[in-house]
């Protein structure tokens, strides 16, 4: 009766143009919202990015870095979490145009962190949605924090942490690229997908990343990976697909044979 | 430092061109915005009706009356809650761009009733805004019921618990018409405005309505005088006023003298 829901994430360069400013990629949203519609998957909570949205107000105003006091910086605040409302408008329109009865959970309503991380999230009207059987849809977002003021709460961490919380069975995270590389496809051409890794083997990879101090602003593959790890290590198990490929995500979650990396604990 | 909060209703019927489904009175809306940016309320929450948005589709699927257990009344949900999202998203963009720091607590985030009344609703994210100078907006919205599945929140109760919550200095109901009569002013020519009662006064007029049986199926007026009646029982002044008269939300606002209907405890 209740299966283990299943965490997707949508990330913000799948779903937005990332040079154009405030542009939804309206293309890749209706083919993926068809794929999820296709995939009937009995409980599923939805997660997307902020791309060319949330990113590049989330910087101009210094958001992540906590509140300066600064009227502006407020102001900052607000269009930044208006942007991504925006962002997720698209999103559950094209959800509920598929009949996905999608209801979006304003992580700025309910979730406050500490010093960045997630420190209080009431879940019942998450595990309500659920347990109704309409999809949550959450996203990055501007949210309070109880050090800082304000921060910005990362879709990555979203996943992880919920799929901790809801007991899920697994997290896909549908991104622009295949997968995890064995080095930096874009600068190495000796580079190759990583297909099937395990917790040991991504911490490592976490280790290397971080040596050389790759800048990863946009919480990119590092931040994804230092989330990933907390959730492989309560038994998750984490797929990356490539989301700009179609069928990547259908296959993932009809639990098809797909090219990505797959990551599990063991 | 702190001073208490105003609490701002802006009623549906004045944000949204009532005959006209979803479409937005936005002229309304941008006096108001400005109305409300020269006021300079030191600590101000603005809660919104659904209008042409919210009550025709809340009605279509029948949503307060909780969940028939229906695929197509859950889609309904997820559309009525749009349609908020959408109303919402003209006012908050409207005030940002007055340089007003509103950030949307979207209530089906947080706020679960039981039997259509408020039953839990976590505080933080709302104190935390307002304790760092925003301007918290709520609204009128589709919500998740411990027993009927789901219902609708109006926002007329949320103006009443959020007042006692906060423990507001006093609420102003913006709202089409110029307050409380001694009879209905559109059927009776002998029906005088009431421009100040106490709540002996407030609870014989509920009384008479409901005597009287007229349908109020929007929350009207006696779906109002009910949920003021909870505000002012807690020593909060209750003013209402037409906020389709230019200036009568500043003057409210401003505590300034304003035609309309004052309620107090007394």
């Amino acid at each position: 009766m209740s299966a283990k829901p299943v965490v997707l994430k949508l990330g913000g360069s799948v779903i937005t143009h990332k040079v154009k400013p405030f542009t939804p990629n309206l293309k890749a949203i209706r083919r993926l919202v068809n794929e999820i519609a296709s995939a009937h998957v009995a409980r599923l909570v939805i997660i997307h990015g902020g791309g060319s949205f949330g990113h590049p107000l989330a910087k101009r105003y210094a958001i992540r870095e906590g509140y300066n006091g600064k009227a502006s910086q407020a102001l900052g605040l607000a269009e930044t979490h208006q942007a991504m409302v925006a962002l997720n408008k698209f999103v559950v329109d094209s959800l509920i145009h598929r009949k996905i009865p999608a209801v979006t959970l304003s992580p700025s309503s309910f979730i406050i962190t500490k010093s960045g991380r997630i420190h209080t999230m009431p879940e019942e009207p998450l595990k309500k949605l659920l347990q109704l059987g309409f999809v949550p849809v959450l996203h990055g977002d501007t949210v309070f924090d109880s050090d800082l003021g304000f921060t910005i709460l990362s879709g990555d961490q979203l996943i992880a942490y919920l799929a901790m919380r809801l007991n899920a069975a697994r997290v896909i995270v549908g991104v622009d690229v295949n997968g995890l590389f064995t080095a930096d496809p874009k600068t190495d051409s000796s580079a190759k997908l990583l297909s099937h890794i395990n917790l040991e083997r991504l911490r490592r990879m976490q280790q290397q990343l971080e040596e050389a101090k790759v800048a990863d602003v946009t919480g990119g593959m590092l931040g994804k990976i230092k989330e990933l790890i907390l959730a492989v290590e309560n038994d998750i198990t984490a797929l990356i697909v490539n989301a700009l490929k179609p069928k990547s995500v259908y296959k993932a979650l009809k639990g098809e044979k797909v090219s990505g990396t797959l990551i599990e604990k063991g």
